[in-house]
């Protein structure tokens, strides 16, 4: 299973997951508060990156998380319980096989998990089932393709093609941000809104240059190179002038620029 | 001259200019009010489809507009008179040679200029010449490498990398949104800040497909058939594909995302 997770498993991952989370709970979060006594089934919540947020700014609502593995389960449980939220039960389980009856949530909610699916229309009509009629479905992922920076640079690009390539090769997509309103749609969701979220980036956002582009984005490519170089997609030198030119745009007359996508809708 | 703005100074390119200043209004100027008495420059005004909108929301402050172009300021003047306006002075000149003295404005704006110049910045530093201590700049410009798109199509995205290699032949640049901030900084302007104005269209949004993604940014991409054709950029074929897909994002479960980058700082 742990080759079906683009950025693996390991601790470096964790850290970089959290950092992201930590970075990004502001811009991706800030509109998603569900009400007190909802029950909201986070589904792949991973090591708990967002869980912990969704727990909270939501103290009162109850939170099922679901993942396929027990490892990161064990992780999320720990994290969430030493900060000292009680708000949140959770289960090993396969999104595509939910062991719940149809209507049994008011709220469903998940990010950067569409992305990973080798079939994620199938994952939101699977969720659907077991969405209430007139609950919401709140979604963030991201979009490689929305990448780009100053000074430009072919050879940063193709360290982003190798990620958005090998990705697609273990049967996800990266570049399912823009996708989320016609998926939504196909999967027989109402009122769907999707907004994106930008994070433009530069010098004077010392936070942004280094929670951001350095420690999420640049650690993320940084998280293939093996692959990238194994499977002949780029050279070690051509890679590495990459991610140099990526880290030239955190400098002072650098800028650096990618979005997420929300998109929220009804039963 | 006409061969140095990439889109012409055709009618049908008056309309698409005036089509994306309406479309854009909202997202490009909500923030730009001058006070009322307040000397403002705007530097390339064109065919006035932003002056436009500068003297509706600070009908108390004074206009002075100036192009290089007599045509398009003949065309500027009509327009804005037409409307009643009487706000706006216009002058045709270079803002290379700008015939003010030294501080002599309270505030600067220019909107899809710089784009346009060989020299940016020397642009940015002869237009800090003619502004007071104090006054603000207001820069908006495109950047076409913000274009994405669902159904992706390497065809589409070849029609736009036309225009960006065209407008480049001809000494221009249509990627300077991303770099705003270090213009602006290399000009020695203080307190810069950069804000993204991204449109993000869906079927959800009829008059963002009509006005923006058709009548606005498809067009602006035909207009270049011609040239890319003639300087065998793209078979005909091949372009003819790429403008269908194109049309193709307009449909139901299609999306366009294209973002405007808005610049303001002090001198």
């Amino acid at each position: 299973m742990s080759k079906k997770y683009v950025h693996g498993y390991t601790v470096r991952e964790s850290v970089r997951l959290l950092d992201q989370a930590s970075t990004l709970a502001g811009i991706l979060h800030y509109d998603t508060i569900y009400p007190a006594g909802s029950n909201v089934l986070e589904a792949g919540c991973g090591v708990g990156a967002q869980t912990i947020i969704l727990a909270r700014n939501s103290p009162d609502a109850k939170f099922t998380a679901v993942d396929l593995s027990e490892e990161s389960l064990r992780a999320a449980k720990e994290r969430v319980s030493s900060q000292g939220f009680t708000n949140v039960t959770f289960h090993q389980s396969d999104i595509f096989h939910l062991p719940y009856e149809e209507n049994s949530f008011d709220h469903l909610f998940l990010c950067f998990v569409l992305e990973h699916l080798p079939d994620p229309l199938k994952a939101l009509q699977c969720l659907r089932r077991v969405l209430k009629r007139g609950g919401t479905i709140t979604v963030i992922e991201g979009d490689h393709g929305s990448t780009y920076f100053f000074p430009d640079s072919p050879d940063a690009k193709k360290t982003i093609r190798c990620l958005i390539e090998i990705q697609a090769g273990i049967g996800g997509n990266s570049l399912i941000g823009r996708e989320l309103y016609p998926l939504l749609r196909k999967a027989k969701f109402d009122r769907i809104s999707v907004s994106p979220r930008m994070v433009y980036v530069d010098s004077s956002k010392p936070d942004l240059v280094e929670g951001f582009t350095k420690n999420t984005f640049i650690a993320m490519v940084k998280g293939v190179k093996e692959q990238a170089l194994r499977s002949g997609l780029m050279e070690e030198a051509e890679w590495e002038r990459g991610i140099r030119d990526l880290y030239r745009t955190t400098e002072e007359d650098g800028t650096f620029i990618y979005t997420f996508f929300k998109g929220m809708a009804l039963k």
